[in-house]
């Protein structure tokens, strides 16, 4: 292709809106344009990007023995009402009406459509394992497209779906989704790592690993153990439990010397036998006397409070208020919502004052709370994993007559939700918020003074926190998640009916497993990870086009000739290539291509061409050489090759 | 692959809602499922059969100088509103509306957003001509959803786009589309015709060629000259003029010898002069009396009107009525038909009783209306090309107090439209209804006892009619309609501000072609095309396998193995193929095989294999052949290279 014929209009400056790095380069570079808000034309070099991401993640599908479907984006209503999930998306589905009033949405994904499938067609455990996948458009209207293709309302995926015979089948699916999607993105020549994470909306049993592109501006925070494998998503990430000697220590009663401090046999290093430990947590309380209230005047933090009383912040008890919001129950209350929303932008409405809707979270005063986590734990109470919504300090002034940092566990409302983190729990006594302003209580004992409704694990692991694997301290990385691979389980295959006959004639559900990778987000991340001040540095594997040849003055007969031969030969030799044939001064030329990002650029000047030799540069390492004109295009080759 | 692991249901019967042969065989052959009306999911198969044929198509665009890019499916209302299409699509159209309440379509087409692109992006004569396009899916809302692939609400189109300098410019590159649309059908092993064709809803100015994959299921009909190169749609096609001599003949007041039988020079043969004809008619006619009514009791068709008289139907004037159905007006209105439409079920709703909306053609006795000429007639008067609804006998009656038999151009209510074929004004006297019960005139002279509104060609060219290039007989065939090329001219650049700067830095507006193949159709005309009792007989170029090796005895170890061995060979010479391995009796896998319509069989089978052979089947001819263990895998990789 040559650049006069290309449509590539490349900018100084990208739109004001574009925040991140990967959108305001997608831009500059003319790859997209935005249509509305979320939704992006690619323009040609654009689509020739997402094209080789897919063609890669199609080739280690089909390897893994995937088939490729193609499903309908518009989806009928009753195959979402059957699963209930036509209820639990709310407005991020868009919905629409066909002339006969019939309902449908825009597939958001497509575990019902293909479980549906699954169902009518197939029989026989004979047919199974059976690996179904798709690369298409999917929609979520969310309420604040932004980052490009980051976090667009329309955007493509990959997904893949495993129908086992049971799960230890399903287990081996997951482990070639995996080890196929390391392939994915090592091919894609990106930087990675799987970490365990959570399984968030899409549900279903047993473990889940995102693909983490890593980038400084991830939005996702992952630590992981540079001694043993372990990774996390931050939002599911566990870590070693401290030695109880040191909770105890902490706690101002101060620690009975019988507690055991060893570690009984067998049990990791570092975590103690829990029944010695609730011994020595009842033995320490006895001591403790009835809870006293301390006037508190201009105390309103940890650090605050923890300066007060001459304490460590480890030896507090702080409260967060959270309200549950409202995204369940039909269309109706759904656009409810959406007024409601689009009028409160995100403070709460006249319905969330409920109390049974209000959680407090209880934290140790030194750690942060995970707000996934407390999600997830709620799921039971609530029948779903609710959306949480930290309250506004005029909430809390409305709900509990005091300031945030006067609340505190003692005396709650009776229909409100307290969830305490088992660290809390963990505490001999504590200094906590009396629910009035300025005023604080001392020596409060968890399961005397207070009993949570739930008790878990709430706590934002952080750098240097101890592995849960092998108790070493974990490092913390930003990545963006740009693949994930799910155990599904029954969920889906029981509320569909998607069974098959045994061997014995025995009729059973099938046990699925899913991997979705996304695929405009693949090209995004791999922006964010790969520029520098000039523009982006693809990797070759996912270059719009792998070499670009620029003569510096097109209007040089020989020197315009010598490089339209170099350009035809290499296109001969299936190297990927345009002709910068553009009248432009060289330095233009030389912006476009490094902002564009092409990984190799042949300058023909007239200079160097006397020599009989031209320019080749590596985009990536700045590696500029002179070279042979006879040599130049084996030696691109070669390059693209390896 | 082999067959086990391939989701590939067969069935022995279609739904019964698969009306036509592409449908049932789809359905039969484990290609689609339907997952609601006019939207499937392409299972493994059929979805390798469209994205062959996509490559092709990719190939082609690319070797005419496109660039692909991808536009979104979802698409702001303003850009429709702007070309005024927002309100023509009508009811046609899916909106969606999302959470903050904007209007969206889900594109029927994608004229607007790529004007758009290239309104912003392209500002200098030296970036023309563009090539774009695009191969997504596109939807529209039909109102009944049939025939499988054939008419779907949700499909895949490919579409180019050109943006030109002028008129010039826009003829080469719709020269080009053409040529590259005869290598697309060529390669994809089908039998079509290119022919002029009418712009339909596209719109635009100048001329527009369909290609037609021919067979006799074909929902269009086609004329063509056997001995020119004129071949046309009978919706737009023309025939030559018939000798006036015969036309004036056939006038009941006879013809005057001195109108001129022979053709002036330079006219094409048997096309009369225009000012000679008008003379030898202005003479006719002065001989015909004042018209008369006549009684003709129990008279309702044209044939019995001719021996009622005693006269050919060619003598005789029939009227038809048709309402203009009212799909325009924005969304309230485009509801409030939906609504109408549902319950009305294509009978007249109150509004369209209004005299203005209601149309007579007249056309001579012998020969048939074509309504999509009418309509386009119709276009200057109603602001837009109409849809016409033939009017029921009993709206008939409403309006006009008699039976349709009865109509005629006399006395007609002022406010309707009349329209007349200008053969019928080529009449020097004619019998006509009355516009009563068993009542009917003669002697009614166009021009004297009645003028239309409008006059032009409304024939509906028939087999044995003229070729308007060369006169000879037309011949007829059948088509489906797989793929068009439009000049739109400048249409959508003007309303849409697509310009660029010329070499004196004035500015002007881009001139528009466009180009466009139904893939999930051409899919399905293929198969209409080809197919025999037994299943389909796939062109190799786009059949889902080529070959399938079938081992007729899988638990014969050394039988089996040959098979695989045979498999494993031709899929490393790159040969697509798959092995039935499953455990099946030999004519259950010959059915299965036939009807999927893999091109090449492969059979090993134990009384062959004894003296060293297999036997090879072409699906498309039945031919089978004792080949050689050691030269099956050659001959395949040539009959697949052929």
């Amino acid at each position: 292709m040559k650049v006069r014929n290309l449509l590539n209009p490349t900018l100084r400056e990208a739109p004001a809106e574009a925040e991140i790095m990967s959108h305001q380069l997608m831009y500059r570079a003319g790859l997209i344009r935005k249509v509305a808000a979320g939704m992006y034309t690619y323009l040609p070099l654009g689509w020739r990007v997402i094209k080789k991401i897919e063609d890669i993640i199609r080739e280690e599908m089909d390897g893994i023995g995937g088939q490729e479907v193609m499903m309908p984006v518009i989806q009928p209503a009753e195959l979402w009402q059957k699963t209930g999930r036509w209820d639990v998306y709310g407005p991020e589905m868009f919905r629409v009406q066909d002339r006969h009033g019939r309902s449908f949405c825009l597939g958001p994904t497509h575990e019902e459509i293909i479980t549906d499938l699954v169902r009518a067609e197939v029989r026989s455990y004979k047919e199974l394992p059976l690996l179904l996948y798709q690369i298409q458009n999917k929609y979520r209207d969310e309420r604040r497209p932004r980052f490009g293709l980051m976090r667009g309302r329309e955007f493509i995926m990959k997904d893949l779906y495993s129908f086992d015979r049971g799960p230890e089948e399903g287990a081996v699916s997951y482990r070639r989704m995996y080890e196929a999607y390391e392939r994915v993105f090592r091919r894609c020549g990106l930087s990675f790592r799987a970490v365990e994470a959570d399984a968030g909306a899409i549900g279903g049993t047993g473990g889940t690993h995102e693909f983490m592109v890593l980038a400084d501006s991830g939005e996702a925070a992952v630590v992981f153990c540079p001694e043993c494998a372990y990774a996390a998503n931050v939002e599911r990430a566990e870590c070693a439990d401290e030695p109880l000697c040191k909770a105890a220590e902490a706690s101002p009663g101060g620690v009975p010397d019988e507690v055991p401090e060893g570690v009984p046999d067998g049990a990791p290093d570092g975590v103690p036998d829990e029944a010695a430990k609730e011994a020595g947590l009842q033995e320490a309380r006895g001591c403790i006397p009835a809870y006293e209230e301390m006037e508190t005047p201009g105390v309103r933090t940890i650090a605050q409070l923890a300066d007060f009383c001459g304490c460590e912040p480890r030896e507090l008890v702080k409260a967060l208020v959270y309200i549950v919001e409202d995204t369940v129950a039909g269309e109706a209350a759904a656009a409810a919502e959406v007024a409601a929303a689009d009028t409160a932008a995100g403070e709460g409405t006249a319905a969330d004052t409920a109390a049974d809707k209000v959680v407090i979270a209880l934290m140790r005063g030194d750690q942060d709370l995970n707000e996934v986590k407390l999600a997830n734990l709620l799921e039971d109470r609530l029948g779903r994993v609710p959306d949480l919504a930290l309250a506004s300090p005029e909430k809390i002034e409305k709900l509990f007559s005091c300031e945030p940092g006067s609340l505190g566990p003692v005396g709650l409302p009776e229909r409100m939700i307290a969830v305490a983190d088992r660290k809390v729990m963990d505490m001999v006594s504590a200094v906590c918020g009396a629910n009035k302003n300025d005023r604080h209580l001392r020596d409060v004992v968890p399961g005397r003074d207070f009993v949570p409704d739930y008790v878990g694990d709430l706590k934002l692991v952080a750098e240097g926190d101890g592995c849960p694997k092998c108790g070493r301290p974990l490092q913390a990385a930003r990545g963006i998640e740009v693949g994930q691979v799910f155990n599904l389980g029954y969920k889906y295959s029981e509320k569909l009916g998607a069974a098959y006959l045994d061997q014995q004639g025995k009729e059973q559900v099938c046990y699925m497993a899913t991997c979705g990778i996304g695929v405009s987000r693949t090209m995004a991340a791999a922006i964010e990870q790969n520029f520098d001040d000039h523009g982006i540095v693809w990797p070759m594997a996912i270059a719009p086009y792998q070499c670009i040849v620029v003569p510096v003055n097109v209007k040089d007969k020989e020197l315009y000739e010598t490089a339209e031969r170099i350009y035809h030969e290499l296109g001969q030799e299936g190297v990927e290539v345009v002709l910068d044939d553009r009248d432009e001064r060289p330095g233009v030329k030389f912006k476009d291509a490094d902002l564009v990002g092409y990984p190799l650029r042949i300058t023909v000047g007239a200079k160097a061409l006397a020599e009989g030799q031209v320019e080749l540069l590596e985009r990536g390492s700045g590696q500029m050489e002179r070279v042979a004109v006879g040599d130049v295009v084996r030696m691109v080759r070669e390059r693209v090759r390896e």
